[in-house]
């Protein structure tokens, strides 16, 4: 039995949802040889700190009761640095400008010599070469399924199943949201602005929808595609990008009378070209999913044009890909 | 630099196309550290030998001119057990009823202590779990998956990729020439026969199409994902099976209306129900591919359903899931 020592950054939805999962899957990853010990779980306002293991149960009702894990008056970042653990599940907030938070984390992580299984996307699109140089230099893993589509397994499938493969592009939905406004303006023959306030009303927009209506979180996950899959070193103004504000349920629908629909499609090919836009799918096509679904099709030289779909959010789905992630890097060791 | 021995066993279709597939990726092989060195190429007429290796372009060339590569009255089965090598790369034609050849010369090459990388499904849907113990008795590794899909990576997907969720069932599309024929009966409003015919004379479908559209394919391909992925102990005889024949254009004109399609689906669940059967699917969910595509969706307790769709078929793209395999064979010991 291996024993890794964890913490999780960050106690919101996606963090919690790791916490189920490390408790659902508490046996298997026995019977795997895997022990993970929780010696840490941080939020905004503090942290929880056990380092013969923390009762991941527990912190989730004192989570739920009191909106905050709490007890002691220190942030992540010096839990990174001040207590002895192998691992960091950095899950704070994204945030796409300055890296916040999460940035500082994983560095301050691979320069303690801590291993880091992430679903933050802000440090990768920013500084994704810097960060694989620092675990590099400190021989230290990074792993980051669940940046790009939530349970949609795109990167290890990529890296792993397909190897041979010269992979010549990549693209797909990465956003559930445009993803969802689409399929419901054609379905309720409706207008852009009322199917955004259907999808506020019910959590699937944020209020300010921005970041994903027009591209930016798209654009996002196809930086890391680049840098992760093709070895670039890109950002996120390397993008060319367009959102779906200016879709019509008109354009939708003659769309539709000839066989095709329109989705906002995030792309990345070998040569370097980095694009978002609202683009025409066949009906029928692997990409012509709906819904809140996320999908990637991988253009390779041999295997032709291989597709994955999958949620791209929701705390359990993402939660899945983080596992996945801790169960290859302690699993390879 | 690890110097691989190999025999490509059978030289139609897939067996060319692994010929073309080592060329092509030569140099990345080497890169990787990998040499296959192939010494010996069967197909039904002899063999060609050469214990230095077979210049695999003259290969292609004199199959392609004389139509058989016959240097020497050998058969597949005497080479793998006379000739020392490492891989026995079986890809004869496939014999759901008896295993044909298939069956024999991977039993012999795990008792000549030889890995065996196959896209021959006949073997795998009858003795399964004896080969996987022979391999096993003698320490040889087993890889198959080019049997299920062609290029679509579904096996290694779900045991690698996946890692940490339970599989609840898998369904999907296994069998290309179904899922033509259901796809071009509506857009050209045409019976089963007529586009029968239209896949006849294209070589999508066979002569003798009973393997395709009776779904005895399909059920091959499900009893191996319950056998690879699900660890049971099933052969054909187990699965419940129903074919198109009996579909009509009025009946997918109806579904259609109703935004629905009907597809061959092939499904395993994990109580061991093992169907084939023509089943209708929403327009617009990740099952719903046109054309020849093969398709397969995941059904897991944490990631929700994952779908991956790929070329069912296609020498290049069948040698490219043969060749994927060789190389987690060889870079994982």
């Amino acid at each position: 039995m291996k024993t890794i020592k964890a913490s999780i950054i960050g106690f919101g939805s996606i963090g919690q949802g790791v916490a189920r999962v490390l408790l659902m899957k508490k046996d298997y990853l026995k019977k795997e040889g895997l022990d993970i010990k929780v010696i840490a779980v941080t939020d905004s306002k503090g942290a929880m700190i056990d380092e013969n293991g923390l009762d991941l149960e527990k912190c989730l009702e004192i989570k739920s009761e009191k909106g905050t894990i709490a007890e002691e008056k220190m942030t992540g970042l010096e839990v990174i640095r001040q207590i002895e653990h192998d691992l960091v599940i950095e899950v704070t907030p994204t945030d796409v400008i300055t890296g916040g938070a999460g940035l500082l984390n994983m560095q301050a992580a691979f320069e303690t010599k801590k291993d880091v299984v992430t679903s933050n996307k802000g440090p990768l699109t920013l500084k994704f070469k810097e960060l694989n140089e620092l675990a590099e230099q400190n021989g230290r893993l990074f792993r980051y399924e669940a940046t790009v589509g939530g349970a949609m397994p795109i990167i290890n499938l990529t890296k792993e199943v397909m190897a041979g493969n010269e992979i010549e592009s990549i693209k797909g939905i990465f956003n559930g949201t445009c993803n969802y406004i689409l399929t419901r303006m054609l379905e309720e023959k409706a207008a852009y602005s009322e199917i955004l306030t259907e999808a506020v009303d019910l959590g699937i927009a944020e209020t300010d929808p921005t970041y994903d209506v027009e591209g930016i979180d798209t654009a996002g996950k196809v930086v890391i595609l680049a840098n992760a899959v093709f070895g670039m070193n890109k950002t996120i103004n390397d993008v060319d990008r367009t959102g779906i504000t200016q879709i019509t349920y008109e354009a939708l629908e003659m769309s539709e009378r000839n066989g095709k629909t329109i989705k906002l499609i995030g792309e990345v090919r070998k040569n370097g070209e980095l694009t978002v836009s609202p683009r025409l799918i066949p009906i029928g096509h692997p990409l012509s999913v709906s819904g809140t679904l996320n999908v990637a099709s991988v253009q390779t030289d041999l295997a032709g044009e291989i597709t994955v779909t999958g949620k791209g959010a929701g705390s359990i789905e993402t939660a899945s890909s983080i596992l996945s992630d801790i169960i290859s890097i302690y699993k390879e060791n």
